[in-house]
């Protein structure tokens, strides 16, 4: 105990001291130039200091990452990071059957091993003893291997299913006694600021899950739920909690204020009971800058260190484009996101293991679905390869799609098996789809039109797979759809429409289907705002049709009749797509199987429209009747199909 | 000359009345619902008389296309389209050595028979005997097996070039006898209409050869110089000459009104013996509906047909798109691009081999070097592949260059040798970057910006060789450049900055040079405007440095600095591009090779700009001085480089 404490003051130490000039430092950090005096003034002491403490320290072994691991993987090799004071100078053994330890990697911190591990098939579960020796020295560390369940984990998502996008702090508050610590950076709760956190919570989630299912969700993407004990960070004066989640401080931790590993595998229990399923967020590219191994870190190259602070300048293009210079590809990829987020060096074996094999963990010790992957486009591509690649050997239905924020078809197919040569090749099943959000959204918003939705969609020929892209409106980086179409509730419902029937993966952000609007002007806490009826005492439910308007009870049915619509015909699911040309004020596309055929016809004029349907036969041929799904109409003959103004009709085609 | 006359108003008699109900008609173009009734009052008449006159006619032969071939072409096949007075009805033997007829092909109608024949390598030149019998008759035909000269052809243009785009009806005149003809449909000559013939020729072209080759253009490109024997067309109220040379109606014979087959010989022979080159403007989609053999059709099949008059959507999308219906693919393939230019069946065989052969006759003939070609994505992609090899194979250097007027890269790509996995593989060389066009020009005029450029260049993955493109400016379709800018001088000069020293091969439209400006609206006669100086007592002669007004002596000499640098410096022709990311209002850019380098800085501001160099260091390693290329300053250092507003600097690195 009296030893742990003098560790943590020396880290302490360390870290607002010594860090700057230890070859094991993260500049970019620590080193503002207004620090720098201070800095020197101590620096004959910590000289000293250091190497003292480091050979003082009894070896002792304080953290194994994974935590656990699973017999009867399809991967027999395993990397253990092992980590304590003076842990990489002990001479390690294990003695379990079936393991075998094949190479003890010593890095420039003492303090670090990384143990090469194979795991035979024939290996049997139970507790592995992992014993390092020095002199006369032993230290002895259990660490579980376990037998795999038969629950499900990695099923997928596909066309079939609608994903509902919810920040976890921000949608239900089901176990209020988590919802601070005082024993953490951030020890706020305070509904009343938008940049701290709320509350909300897996229980919360939980309990909402019969809402969901009812609306037609058939999936939960939450933002990441893994331990973010993070300070509050200054950002332009205004202090910020890290309550979205992508700041990992420990990857092998849910967040205790969400409720902590056990309620995220109760919830995804309950998910799969429900008929739910979940989508894990990843973050890769960078972590919290109070990450456990930050304060110690294994080596220098663990992440992308720069001689000044360097950001990523955002932009896409170093990357794809053959005339880009080798600095601007460096700046995009390895300058860091935000100055609180160190980029980790994927190049780096150790890193790259440690992330995989927290990848693969996560899936089967919580039984997640699918994989969406922040900031996608910033992470070193090989790396990504290798990482999906682990998941799709060990979970081949598993479903992963990235976060690639650009505004061009070329660059999104590059992060995605695509049909373009280029010099690097990815093995990306899906992708978030920006491109087609821009198109539906910003043609929507400037004349209502669906022409760049359509030209949006003729460029699939680059991907592999159009149809495993994830598709959306809005998201809690952007402005809320509501708002961006100016609160046009017919422009609402036709780009919910087409969300719900063109090609691709849906997915919607939280309280849309009630409503919810907000620009990111002023703040991004504007489009995160709570679940009204989240939280005990709430004065509106907006879970329950009682506590919504009309208005939002018409849109919440209109989500819904579109959502369990789409759940239960599968020529939306596997169907293919044709789409004409806009034409006369109409554009139309079909999903169509061989077993049924969806018309899709928007009005995006002002005027309602009589149209002939005659230019469609392609698709028409043999209907004669139609049911409209929104409105539950027959309609007797289909030759001519009458659109209002502002609407896209969902006409089921009957023979 | 009696049969002749006859047979001239029978044609003219079934072109009117006959040709809606002809098995080989073309229905869209005479159809118009008011002529319905007197076309059948007329009906019986017809009725008895077609199979009257087609029975009477002498057999006799009137034309055989390609007019004349050559021995030692490297493909051996050859067929012969031959036309006259039931010419199909004759069975047809040759009698030269070493050509053999391999099969006489007879086709609906009985005017026409299409001969197969080999050409073997070891054949002599000489006048070939086409010999056509039917009982007693026998009609024999002389047609001219000529031997290769070695002047220069199909030299292709490159990054080396400099290509100068003029409409010969509007840059000079050099020849006022051929102004207009009395015999020809269209007898008009009018400089005072826009729309009408203004009287430019070939021979005023070939006397301006001087001029060009002092400005430092290395190629000319003349929008097409076939004939164009088309009367008066009414658009719109407007009645409008077929001066632009899109709609042919003789193959063979190049406008007698540019000055015939001999002078665009004599043009090319001056041009070639003044160091520039010839592009050809090729038209294959379609010819105008007064060509000889619209007037006789082969076949039905020959053309596009449709029940009702059907013009192309214009619309690029359906090729592409893998979600397209097949009728969107058909109206933008075998719609027809205006009502009086009837639309070519490239899947006909026959007609297929016609244009092909007619391009190498081209090439062989008049020796041009390279070949651009008009409405490239209306065409038959097979077509022009086969159409593109065969010119490849007789001529290897050849430069094929396509327009199809897209607004994408992955549309652009599909129509030129690309590196996305289409279901079809264009095998064509270059194209015409219309996205490239939009993006200097759209940027530069919205916000002066050269974001949008470097955009479109980053996406040049999609291209085996973007280098090949050709890039633009502004065309004969297009709003002239300097009136797109507002007239904004800096803006002019930044955009032909960048147009002569990015990647691909520029081209640049007639009197840019001079300034000459205007829109399309209210008309394309705007932009068409004749050079001043071209005509013989023009007022103002402006291919003179007297005639010219101080800003457009310094307009010319801008564009002759660049224009003559470009050709005197190996590292624009054959050199790589890197550019950067545009940062704090500057975009460099660098065209360098082994033995060097030029850096390209624009700075879109308002305001000087004092550029540090450190981050280019990738390229300007070892540089320490440079000379300014378009002000002839020494730079002494380069470690900061002064740019004035709204200017790229053209600096030539130094060591």
């Amino acid at each position: 105990m009296l030893r742990s404490a003098l560790h943590d003051v020396l880290v302490f130490f360390l870290t607002l001291f010594v860090v700057p000039f230890h070859p094991i430092s993260i500049n970019p950090i620590y080193n503002p130039a207004s620090h720098m005096k201070k800095l020197y003034s101590n620096l004959l002491l910590l000289v000293l200091l250091v190497p003292l403490w480091a050979t003082a320290q009894t070896p002792a072994i304080q953290r194994v990452n994974p935590t656990n691991w699973w017999v009867g993987m399809k991967e027999p090799k395993l990397q253990l990071l092992v980590y304590g004071p003076n842990a990489g100078t002990l001479t390690y053994t294990i003695n379990h059957p079936g393991v075998k330890l094949v190479k003890t990697n010593t890095v420039e911190n003492p303090n670090y091993a990384f143990l090469d591990l194979t795991i035979a098939a024939s290996t049997k579960p139970g507790t592995v003893q992992i014993i390092g020796k020095k002199g006369p020295q032993t230290v002895t560390q259990a660490w579980e291997l376990k037998a795999r369940d038969n629950s499900p984990k990695g099923q997928g998502v596909t066309q079939a299913d609608f994903i509902y996008l919810a920040m976890p702090d921000r949608f239900a508050n089901g176990d209020p006694s988590n919802d601070k610590f005082a024993d953490m950076r951030d020890p706020n709760h305070d509904r009343s600021n938008g940049f701290l956190r709320h509350g909300g919570d897996l229980a919360g989630a939980a309990q909402r899950l019969p809402y969901l299912k009812d609306l037609g969700i058939t999936a939960v993407w939450f933002t990441p739920v893994i331990e973010n004990n993070q300070p509050l960070t200054n950002e332009g004066g205004t202090m910020r909690a890290s309550y979205h989640g992508y700041g990992f401080t420990d990857h092998y931790n849910v967040d205790r204020r969400l409720g902590g590993n056990s309620a995220y595998k109760a919830f995804v229990g309950k998910a799969h009971a429900a008929g739910l399923k979940v989508v894990q967020d990843a973050v890769y590219n960078h972590i919290g800058n109070t990450h456990w191994f930050i304060q110690d870190l294994p080596m220098k190259s663990w992440l992308h260190q720069w001689p000044t602070y360097t950001n990523t300048s955002y932009r896409q293009q170093p990357i794809t484009d053959p005339h880009a210079s080798q600095l601007d590809r460096k700046v995009t990829l390895d300058g860091w996101f935000v100055p609180f987020l160190p980029d980790l060096n994927q190049e780096n074996p150790y890193v790259a293991n440690f992330l995989i094999q927290h990848a693969i963990w996560t899936v089967e010790n919580f039984g997640v679905d699918a994989w969406r992957i922040d900031t996608y486009m910033y992470n070193d591509q090989p790396f990504m390869n290798r990482c999906n690649q682990a998941l799709l050997t060990e979970y081949p239905q598993i479903h992963i799609f990235g976060e690639s924020s650009v505004n061009n078809v070329v660059d999104q197919a590059y992060y995605v098996r695509n049909k373009i040569d280029f010099p690097f090749k990815s093995n990306q099943p899906g992708g978030l789809d920006f491109v087609l959000e821009g198109a539906m959204v910003d043609g929507l918003k400037h004349d209502g039109s669906p022409q760049r939705m359509y030209e949006a969609l003729a460029q699939d020929a680059v991907y592999q797979d159009p149809a495993k892209l994830v598709t959306f409106l809005d998201n809690h980086d952007h402005d809320r759809f509501l708002s961006v179409m100016g609160e046009d509730y017919d422009k609402y419902k036709m780009g919910l429409t087409w969300l719900l029937t063109t090609r691709g993966i849906p997915s919607m952000y939280y309280g849309t289907e009630i409503l919810m609007k907000n620009l990111k002007n002023p703040t991004d806490a504007e489009v995160r705002r709570d679940f009204p009826g989240g939280w005990p005492g709430d004065k509106q439910d907006k879970f329950t049709a009682a506590g919504r308007t009309a208005q939002e009870n018409e849109a919440f049915q209109f989500v819904r009749t579109l959502a369990t619509y789409r759940r239960d015909h599968p020529m939306l699911h596997s169907g293919k797509l044709m789409q004409y040309l806009p034409q006369d004020g109409m554009y139309v596309y079909f999903r169509y199987d061989d077993k049924g055929t969806v018309m899709v016809a928007t009005n995006a004029t002002d005027k309602p429209i009589a149209m002939h349907t005659a230019r469609f036969s392609e698709r028409m041929s043999g209907f004669t009747k139609a049911r409209n799904v929104l409105t539950n109409e027959t309609l007797d003959s289909v030759a001519t199909v009458q659109v209002p103004a502002k609407t896209a009709v969902v006409l089921e085609l009957m023979r």
